[in-house]
């Protein structure tokens, strides 16, 4: 079998670690990446990574630059979380018939937000005959797959119930700011409030599920408080005062008929005692998951991409979900 | 869209709970039954399952009888555990062009036992057009696909282990009696060492696994011993005095390069404390999952059957693995 061609789009930390990732499987070839900063353009991917393995492969402005030194069959796309944004960069991107594999978390399910922009990414990707999914860990597995997996072994779902915790000590600087991290807690939540802090995806990870169920959501709610440091707090990262916010609860209900049959409740905050994620199918029969110690975060994010890429060119061309797809497998 | 014409093939119990199962779905149209039974063939539906949603529909002595009422797009298949039989009976209906779900163990991976066989009925189905699938509960969930589905967040997998302990207390008479209740443990063993008594599928879930993560298996080893009874036990359907067999516990073990990096551990007897289904991976995240209370057995493994038949429809034609249609989902 020949190695699929990969390239990777936008050479942030997320960018970085899945070209690393991709770069250990041996059915994939590493033909370069694109990025807009002037100070990687041009240069080798190996000297940006440090990754003796990405040797031979280098940078480029634009997806024409790129293409002019070898057409990749899959892009991973880690650049932004907007799903206009990401159109703007995908559509092209597909038209030259080059599958994409994008972390945008709107692009999970994009049917929820841009429904008209869905219908022409997926009309472009079928025309370059070319495959789009969004993934990642949340969203794309632990809030949205791994519930509507279970739910395979069920005779009927009443409602279905998915929390997750994360310590975000243990995770990397950007994550604990967007979480609030000495922000006071109003501050937060106005920022929470304008969509510039918070979680991203939690309404289309319920949108996601509720479209598997064939759930006509009457109400899709979400809301974001702080969580207040009980003590002062010091990572690698941020400094957080007594009474400082140190995190976030998000939380999405939809209702369905009247009726709140579906929750998705987070909480993200330094120091966050037991991380797990855990979901409770009301159904026939029953079923109680716990995954203990939860899902670290960025290794399972660069993970899901990656295992993706062979399991969509396997798909029919057009604008995928994960739960269009083969089960998820490493890969 | 068209309801999916649906029959069943097989009418003991779990063959009349999946019809039963069916006819509450609004995609599903129920259009009949294939049975050898005398006792059965030629009566209506409604009187053998006491379900009025199955009126209209009745019992057939073989395919052709059923053909010569309507087609059916999809035929569920619960009659036998071992592949060559599995396979004589479903070959010809997927020449027909209809496809088949099979709670048949040994069609979850049928390459392990039969690769021969499982060329000859991927050939006949797409010859006509149409899909095979074995699935269930056990195999078909609990020890494989849910394993796998798990292995998507992971950089790479160094090994996995899987314990499902199933209190056979709350199960149907002959799951009872198939784990050994009321012989002897050296009775037991002998007819597990010979086939005749155990779970079905414990190895073809392993090596259904190790398909899936590319693993080439150096070894495959399967024990099964008696669980010996500490105390008189009754249940509605089998009397087990002390030290009597109470029930099993089976083992699979697979070695990659010299190493056992798959474990399938079950435990199924009577009053089993603590049922639930577990699963580590070691790997980069390592993953611990708990489904508490674990899966119940029958009307899961009803559900995994009626599910799965919107799945196939969408796939292309041949014999397919559960891990390479889309995420289980409730239908």
């Amino acid at each position: 079998m020949s190695k699929i061609k990969i390239a990777q789009f936008g050479l942030g930390p997320i960018g970085i670690e899945t070209l690393r990732l991709a770069a250990t499987k041996p059915w994939a070839e590493i033909v370069g990446a694109i990025d807009i900063d002037p100070e990687k353009v041009g240069k080798p991917l190996m000297e940006i990574t440090g990754d003796t393995a990405l040797r031979g492969a280098s940078v480029h402005r634009s997806l024409d630059d790129l293409m002019a030194k070898g057409c990749p069959d899959v892009i991973f796309h880690t650049a932004v979380s907007k799903i206009k944004d990401a159109c703007a960069q995908i559509e092209p991107i597909v038209r030259q018939g080059i599958s994409v594999v994008s972390s945008c978390e709107e692009l999970l399910f994009p049917q929820l937000r841009e429904p008209e922009l869905a219908v022409k990414l997926d009309q472009a990707a079928k025309a370059g005959n070319a495959r789009v999914l969004g993934t990642g860990v949340n969203p794309g597995f632990v809030m949205d797959l791994l519930p509507v997996c279970l739910t395979g072994v069920c005779r009927n779902v009443r409602a279905i119930h998915v929390q997750r915790v994360v310590n975000a000590s243990t995770r990397r600087g950007p994550l604990q700011k967007k979480i609030g991290s000495g922000l006071t807690p109003a501050e937060f939540e106005r920022l929470f409030n304008e969509g510039k802090a918070g979680h991203a995806g939690l309404k289309d990870s319920a949108a996601l599920i509720a479209h598997c169920l064939g759930w006509k959501l009457s109400e899709l709610t979400e809301t974001g408080k702080a969580v207040v440091a009980s003590r002062d707090i010091r990572t690698r990262h941020v400094e957080v005062k007594k009474g400082q916010c140190c995190g976030l609860h998000q939380r999405a209900e939809a209702t369905v008929d009247g009726e709140v049959r579906l929750t998705l409740d987070l909480k993200m905050y330094l120091d966050a005692p037991n991380p797990h994620d855990a979901c409770q199918i009301e159904g026939d029969p029953p079923l109680n998951l716990t995954l203990n110690g939860g899902v670290a975060g960025d290794a399972a994010t660069v993970a899901s991409l990656v295992n993706a890429a062979p399991r969509i060119l396997k798909s029919p061309p057009g604008l995928l979900l994960m739960t269009d797809i083969a089960v998820p497998c490493a890969a």
